[in-house]
């Protein structure tokens, strides 16, 4: 069975395709200049930096031909899927729904909702949804990972101690094997990023595994083809 | 309307007893010797430490007849709502389901899966059982918090950083305004407890507030037995 080397063990992967790639909310809203991220005064160039890699990973899963899977926090319209208190939340001057240097603020199909252009999907990929900051609250991932026969998930994207986290402590609790991208995965403060991955993998990965991108690509080099 | 000083700001209570305290899973297992925690080589001391903050705040929730919801993490005996990554990570030498010194370890029903006899649920307070780090996975939860029309919860518990906050942030999603109690919750690992608290807060208080207990008693006696 191919091996990952990862914290805290080694991360085996099944034989059959039933690994897929998650990448949580590469959006331009949270990683371009003059997006929602950057006007709430955040650095946004934490969160280019990891572009490069996830775009390797990304490369990797399209050339063995497995699943990826990418995700934009995004409201109808109306916003009648946001809450009142995600809106209200932190009373900043720009909200949700509010017109942004990109468009509506996290408003799906508005300029800022959409996946970065380096990571743009292909045709056939899906991005899926989500008005939570979980992957898995109120959207159909759960259902396509099982049309999928998923059973593990190569985790990346941002921001590590929010989206990211809590979309993989969704997928532990339904019995999906996570990894998360150390070097994958980014957040505005440095800190919770490495804290969010020490949790992760602590007390025998009680949520999951962390490997770098080059331990999970040596890990994908493991797979023949003929046997996907 | 009533109000609970916290970060990262005023935390404001409906009027009407729209707000529950939630006790998160203080079971024998995780806080007392001899217990599935214990086993695991942590120090349950530090999970013992907050039990009087709890009875507090339990007391308070009584007096004003508010609702209190507990949760215990416990499966089925037959381990059919127990992913097999759940039984099989960390490779410890006592798995769930395996028989410990309080009975079969995570199974509903065992000694060791009760509520530590301090904070044993009266007649008529919920305990809900839970198969997932966050409450709300697999449970009746959201139904129950709807059908007493609940829109703000007040949480303790253990452990900070896998529980605790796994159910902050489901709740958060769901649209429930949250407080953590800070010294109403614990962790065995402090710096990942404090890392929690940070990360929730941050942002404008992204996932929610932090308070102390003391705060939170505070802010309640604002209520007027009258008003709820």
């Amino acid at each position: 069975m191919p091996a990952i080397t990862a914290r805290p063990y080694d991360y085996h992967l099944p034989t059959t395709a039933s690994v897929a790639l998650l990448i949580i909310d590469m959006q331009r809203d949270f990683l371009e200049p003059g997006g929602f991220g950057d006007a709430l005064g955040n650095d946004v160039q934490r969160l280019q930096a990891i572009v490069p890699t996830v775009q390797k990973l990304q490369a990797a899963f399209r050339a063995l031909h497995l699943p990826i899977f990418q995700t934009v926090e995004g409201h109808q319209s109306d916003l009648s899927d946001c809450p009142p208190s995600k809106r209200d939340r932190g009373k900043g001057a720009l909200k949700i729904g509010d017109r942004g240097p990109m468009g509506r603020i996290l408003v799906l199909g508005e300029p800022g909702n959409g996946i970065i252009s380096d990571l743009a999907p292909l045709s056939g990929e899906t991005v899926i949804a989500k008005p939570g900051k979980g992957a898995f609250y109120n959207t159909n991932l759960e259902f396509l990972l099982k049309t999928h026969n998923i059973s593990h998930l190569i985790l990346t994207g941002v921001t590590t101690e929010v989206c990211v986290q809590t979309t993989m402590r969704e997928a532990n609790d339904r019995g999906y094997e996570c990894l998360l991208v150390e070097d994958g995965t980014a957040s505005y403060f440095p800190e919770f990023k490495q804290a969010t991955l020490e949790m992760i993998c602590a007390q025998g990965g009680i949520v999951g595994w962390c490997g770098s991108s080059e331990q999970v690509l040596a890990g994908l080099k493991q797979f023949q083809p003929a046997s996907l």
